[in-house]
């Protein structure tokens, strides 16, 4: 795991028949590793709620970013069905008294803080747990949709806040985390990431474009990430789920010019791994470091739109 | 309180006045009721997790339904920018190795289970704390978005199962609820509907429409819910928010000719109450109906869509 | 040709090859039926134009019609981006003295009055010419858009009014219309149908729906239109298109259990030819049974909507 | 009118007042300028077609451009509703045989090629004819809709291709076109401006942008366009509408600071002028200039969508 290397098609596979949780929890399996939660591990983490202190980890979902046209993401269309202007001018009064506004929404269900679905990601026609790609079709995904979480995406969140573990306000577009940074930042922390947790990693990118004030190469450029050597070790934890501070999880470029986005291959296809993305994590990150406590209780439910492959989430740490 | 009493404009704005909370939290407050939960509050209402249970409060984001085109309320149209089918039919080959599916939604963000902001709801030319109600135009809610809440949506919710209390399966549309109604409710539960809680009240017109398997007049036709009677009950005893399980939250046909949804006048308006609307209760009935227990920790973040005057939402019951 | 006679899918497979025009025009042809019309033709079909007077043969695009989410199509949702409202509510103040209103179009493409494209309608995976029916895919009709017409549908239209020469005001849902109904229409009007023309059949349907006020049944219920006998007629005629005041041209209930709108597969996918649906023929027929004349020319460019697979149109019958 | 000199807002007003037309063809008119064609001058211009030749004047309704996100408006959004990809996937296998695609749009109705209607723009709370600005609201223009010109947009054009009169390939961004040199344009081209007539104007701006690859600033940038001191020439012709290849017809910077694009002030507010713009004028400037014939039928109906304010349209030219 030398800065810079790549590694070819064959050790991706590799990777990923090491990582696979196909029939772990049966052939009908559509949960993959929020299987981990227990009932219990949602009630001692809602035990860390300590001073009822609420985060939002959302970004805000509008018409000036982050996304650019890239893999036909645009930005939210947010649109008045009635307003108060509307109202002023007369349009309601056949309504007796009351006046109201009304409004709707065009997005993306992953134009920002979202989480990636089990039907999001494929590789050689299937997607977790087998499943023929084709049950995702223009009548939404038949298996594998983001509707399956609506009632577990609960637990014990992490945060791992790479660049002040290494001292630095971000990193770098381009720059890889490896298990070994993993590993020294939740030593530094005083946290051990496990079965069933909700893993935050902090790469500052967020940070990096709210300073420049422009959302750049975000939307899929050159950004720090994952190595991908840090997928059997993000396998191994058995956490629920993973999150981060970017676009796309990986650090871009890939090092593995044969496989976009390998690590998506590994655990979200192989590994059932629920994957989240543009999260801010800027507050938390602060909150954490103030108070010296990184865990905390993770309530991040998504929208129950019916044969969805993404959603559009409110992340909430309630600590 | 006689059944099928009609009030006049005088005594809606009569008990408006009485319910007001404008100014009281500043004359730049722009969070109403949600100012009641404290810190502690919501530290407390974690430790009402006693078995890890998670239970989903959201009807699906589904083309079927419940909007029938009143208010200009269309139902979900859920759309792929990315599929199965498309790669497995060749769109997606200069992508090394990984296949993707992505997706969009068009909807109104009042289309199934949602949060009314504080800039939903208009009375003479004003919203709650004397906001101009042109400052919701074109450009969404200058004041009072729902983005507000994103991080306050957290405390105590409580249920008032109207049609168990009555024992009855629900309530018939037009049926009335009265304060004595929703006090012998909490008593017959045992629990105590105070200040900063999420109370949740269950008609049972969801069960209706789930038993005869259409949603009929649903979307804003004659329907179950809370008397205008209930005002002052519900102002008085400082909740932080208020939903239902019905479009519009009080008894249609409305009690008072004169003012259309009268509650929203006195409650949203003047008293600054965060009210939410078509959330399914029937899980979360059945399951505080088994173990007796009618009190839980509530999360129920909005999505952060700039200038929005409503958020759909998942709510969280959490036992 | 007996009334209420089905066939099966071997005669209309028979049907289908008996009027291919497949390779007829190149291996590499896109335009099919559009290919009859030469330029001496358009001039003189402009010859036409005898008075001056211009009739729109299209619906109104509206959020009241005709469509009821069959097959997915919805009503145009009609939104403002910018209104005179708004700007009375000062939302354009920082524009120097004018103001504006914009606005935007939410709609199938096959919503109301529409061409049908050659990608439209495929059978046994191939669409006209032979091209293979993924080329229709998410990323839109790599080949047989409707774009191909932009500068190709004009010419001289002829309107048969079917109901009108059998003394009705309409024909009935599910009745059928024969080539000796077209015959003997034709005749009595005193007009040929041949090479090159735009033929519009009227059944009477939309007079019906307007008589009703409904649209009842109207998008893809029982409707009067083409029996799939007049396939044959209608190839040899050569025409350039053809439409209809209906939702899909042919009889329906099929008089072909095993083939949905034989029709289409014979004359589209097979021939090649331009279909238009949801006409509004109404003020047209009027008029040519007023002044006698059933020829006129004929412009109906669909929107250059890359990758579209149909156009919603506003026809123009210039006498 | 010398070259860079500026104009106050007395000075617009005044030219406005000259060239009003409000209460000329009634209080009750919706049509503005269209009144000046009669039947005849459609019969007339009808025979302007010698060849049978037909050049569509839009630029593509694309994901691509031109516009950038200025003044809300976005680029189409075309999406599938069912697909070739979809049918191969098996979505409709319970249809007998046939297989077909559907699409949609999402589009601002001034995206591309389009005409704006008597209620795009407002002055002083009015738009044409005298009419409150507030009628265009949140239910669209309850009057002055582009709908009233659905059998209206039919006649004589005439083509003025100012760079080619200079003898250049386009004009510069903010370079002002003035009445002489519509007038020099004309006699070199041999033809004449008159009433009824549809005025294309040629900027080159198209030409410039396609040389460049790239759209730029073309939407609502510094641009090529008409003086303001055209506006009266233009009102003496008595044309009935006018269109150029740009986004916005006049010069920009506009020559008159106190009030942004004063001819629409001038001509359409005042004039009841349809204007067209985003007009790709290319293949029938090189076509004029092969024949020496700048006259033509014109035809661009546009889209019959209830209560908007401007339309995408494929204009028709047919020599």
């Amino acid at each position: 795991m030398a800065k810079g290397q790549k590694y070819d098609f064959n050790q991706v596979k590799k990777w990923a028949e090491q990582c696979s949780n196909w029939g772990k929890w049966g052939p009908n399996d559509e949960l993959g590793t929020l299987n981990y939660i227990t009932p219990e591990m949602v009630r001692d983490a809602s035990r860390l709620v300590k001073d009822g202190k609420i985060i939002s980890l959302a970004t805000p979902f509008d018409s000036q970013g982050p996304q650019d046209g890239r893999f036909n993401r645009f930005n939210p269309i947010h649109l008045m069905l009635a307003s108060g202007a509307d109202a002023a001018a007369g349009t309601q009064d056949h309504i007796p008294t009351l006046r109201y506004s009304d409004d709707m929404i065009i997005m993306p269900l992953q134009c920002a803080t979202q989480w990636d679905s089990l039907a999001h990601i494929f590789y050689d026609g299937k997607m977790y747990n087998g499943y023929d790609m084709r049950l995702v079709n223009g009548s939404g995904a038949q298996k594998n949709s983001v509707v399956n979480f609506k009632d577990k995406a609960v637990g014990r969140g992490v945060l791992l806040d790479i660049p002040a573990y290494k001292g630095r306000k971000w990193l770098d577009p381009g720059e890889a985390i490896y298990p070994d940074d993993l590993e020294g930042c939740a030593a530094k922390e005083g946290v051990k990431v496990g079965t069933g947790d909700f893993l935050l990693i902090r790469t500052g990118q967020m940070a990096m474009v709210k300073a420049t004030g422009k959302w750049g190469d975000y939307p899929g450029g050159s950004a720090p990430g994952l190595s991908v050597t840090a997928g059997t070790w993000i396998h191994q934890r058995q956490i629920a789920a993973m999150a981060t501070d970017t676009w796309g999880t990986e650090v871009i470029p890939n090092e593995t010019p044969e496989v976009f986005q390998p690590l998506h291959m590994i655990l979200l296809v192989y590994g059932g791994l629920l994957i989240g993305e543009i999260f801010d994590l800027e507050v938390l990150a602060a909150d954490c470091a103030s108070d010296g406590r990184y865990e905390f209780f993770f309530v991040a439910p998504p929208l129950t739109i019916t044969g969805a492959v993404g959603s559009p989430i409110n992340p909430q740490a309630i600590k």
